[in-house]
């Protein structure tokens, strides 16, 4: 009698997203004709530049012709985009071997796998806020956590654990708050993870929203990282793939576990990807080339640069009221104390009932985002301007 | 200090593919000039068609306009194809909601993930010989197995398993085997899951490569089976979208486990994919709805028939030499009985030094394979004949 797996009960039972739909949707019911302004999801708008649309249409074309159609690829990625993405990280200065590469469908899937490598009984350190995927993944796998308040007097980077811990999610630019650790914090962990041999996945599919150049965008810009750290990183956010599906993975040679030498974690990792996945689309990898190219990037800095001016939008709009802000300066998400003694989700409903804007209430990413939102600066423009000119108009604190 | 899953090391040391590769390289540096002809990998060779190219070509079109692009999906898959694909099981007379359909990126991640949602310590019931996702995804998870013998005696459809087990994968068409199930034969294993509550997951893959119209294509033409299976299929064989990525798996309402209610398994699966997927790409599943549609279903029955040409020819010449042959009639595998007392791998490097012809050891596929190899259809009919001829002239046996 096939019994299921106990520990999706451990989950929480209601979802952010869906709750935020439900109260959205109960709203404009007792509201028709009333537009809702959607602040709340991080969710790319703009269309996929000249450049990546040339790529996925050549990816397309290729599969037209006997001559240049391709079927299974390697599970690891294309040669090509394994290649492409070295140079990506050369330009910033680090090196990698393509074999230290793993192409994924996104970032979603490889961080909620990463960990399948490990045992499951290592003890997962995670912040609080967190994006759910690293918490709810590691719940179905059964395994313990340790948490790493994110709050106000921290600048929401948090210190490291006090205790010993095995695997450590980091985020940085951070979803949800919209914090970007500096090399001395980052370091921090490089550290404790070098001394605890515990492995830290970092995950930096918001990394080309950073504009300081003294801010880290790559954990592997702190010497030892490589000993120590996998990187997680995606073109979701970077070139408005969420919909096309493509990131990647960096397993280092030099990455060691318990007694694991070098090469070892690398080599589970691929193991995990040529047994249980079948590579992203063909036609996906072509796009990505084609992104990660020079001009793709050229491009992709645009987009970027539409968000962050939404960010900088949002962020004055909000300060003008006289709220305590964080975030929007390296990152596309502002991270808003609730006026007052309100809770996250009081805020939510205030903004939706006086303003008509739909935020991200915080406490739906874990305790210590109680008392704040989340407000995106993915959106068009003008949505963003008239949300904003919404909550200045009409906003009673 | 980060501890590997020991499970790994359970994992059998090498891998089938990369060990014909290994032989066959050493063979071609041997005998430079010589062409190596291939019936090994079961990996498509002939361009999409004329639909799919379409129907991708506007998935990657709609992301060029902002009025038309899309981000994230729905981590079920867009509500249109899944719509699509009730309409596809409509056709065959059998019934689903939208709701019960997950558009996953093809077979293999979803086999290897399903089981997920159960107990790791369910008993799972596999064939010998198998399609290996099934047994390694399983070794990761610690599970203990039961091994189904396929044998020429029982036609390689194995009888259900004489204890109880919690878990039972099927193939049919099965690869490596090429053997059918009949409406009987898939009957018992319904009527067992029923009294035991074990599951089954069907793997439907090779479907449309039936054209025996007594054959079930699907395990729901079968009365019941919706309260003890879950169907997986894929666009790889039947579209040529090996590399392109699509698929989708069957969790029905009524398919109930231990201690669950109706609807509780498809609510697992559900939170499993919400949780640890983030969707197909949006293009691809614009192409699967194009291959879907009458036209597009039309123009992959020719690129089927076009295989299974393929697969008349090899066992014809096959079977004329005097060798026992099975599969290839409903299936695109030929499944070779070795001459003589010869083991599969004394036969592969046989066939690959008086024949030039590379084909898989059936022994790579579990111990009951042992004393067969697989020969492939998929290949362009030029090479296919090229292969065949050369096995006529210079297998010597």
């Amino acid at each position: 009698m096939a019994k299921i797996n106990q520990n999706y009960s451990k989950l929480p039972k209601t979802y952010l997203f869906s709750e935020i739909a439900k109260r959205s949707k109960a709203f404009a019911d007792k509201n028709p004709g009333v537009e809702l302004l959607k602040l709340g999801i991080g969710n790319t708008t703009l269309p996929l530049t000249a450049t990546a649309i040339e790529g996925l249409s050549r990816g397309v074309q290729k599969l037209a012709d006997v001559k240049t159609y391709s079927g299974y690829g390697d599970e690891q990625g294309s040669t090509s985009l394994r290649e492409t993405i070295v140079g990506w990280y050369e330009n910033q200065g680090i090196e990698f071997d393509a074999s230290e590469i793993f192409i994924s469908d996104g970032a979603k899937s490889d961080s909620a796998n990463i960990t399948s490598i490990f045992s499951d009984d290592c003890v997962v350190a995670i912040t609080d806020p967190v994006y759910p995927v690293y918490h709810d993944s590691n719940i179905l796998a059964g395994r313990k956590f340790v948490l790493m308040d994110c709050l106000e007097e921290n600048g929401f980077i948090p210190k490291v654990p006090e205790g010993k811990v095995d695997v450590i999610f980091l985020c940085s630019p951070n979803n949800p708050t919209g914090a970007v650790a500096t090399k001395a914090q980052l370091k921090e962990f490089v550290d404790y993870a070098l001394v605890n041999k515990a492995v830290i996945i970092f995950d930096g599919a918001y990394s080309e929203y950073i504009s300081d150049s003294e801010l880290p965008k790559s954990i592997y810009e702190i010497p030892d990282a490589k000993a120590c750290a996998i990187e997680i990183q995606s073109l979701s956010k970077m070139a408005g793939f969420t919909g096309v599906r493509l990131g990647w993975t960096v397993v280092p040679k030099d990455l060691v576990a318990e007694g694991t030498e070098n090469g070892d974690v690398n080599g589970l990792w691929n193991r995990r990807q040529t047994t249980m996945f079948n590579g992203a689309s063909n036609i996906v990898q072509e796009g990505g080339i084609a992104v990660l190219s020079e001009q793709g990037q050229k491009e992709a800095a645009e987009l970027i640069a539409y968000y962050m001016e939404n960010a900088r939008t949002i962020k004055k709009a909000v300060s003008d009221l006289g709220l305590t802000v964080f975030g929007g300066d390296n990152a596309p998400y502002i991270w808003v104390k609730c006026p007052g003694s309100l809770t996250s989700w009081e805020f939510f409903d205030k903004l939706l009932e006086d303003c008509h804007v739909i935020s991200t209430p915080g406490s739906g990413f874990g305790s210590k985002g109680e008392g704040y939102v989340r407000l995106s600066a993915f959106g068009q423009k003008e949505n963003i301007e008239k949300a904003v000119k919404s909550i200045k108009n009409h906003l009673k604190i």
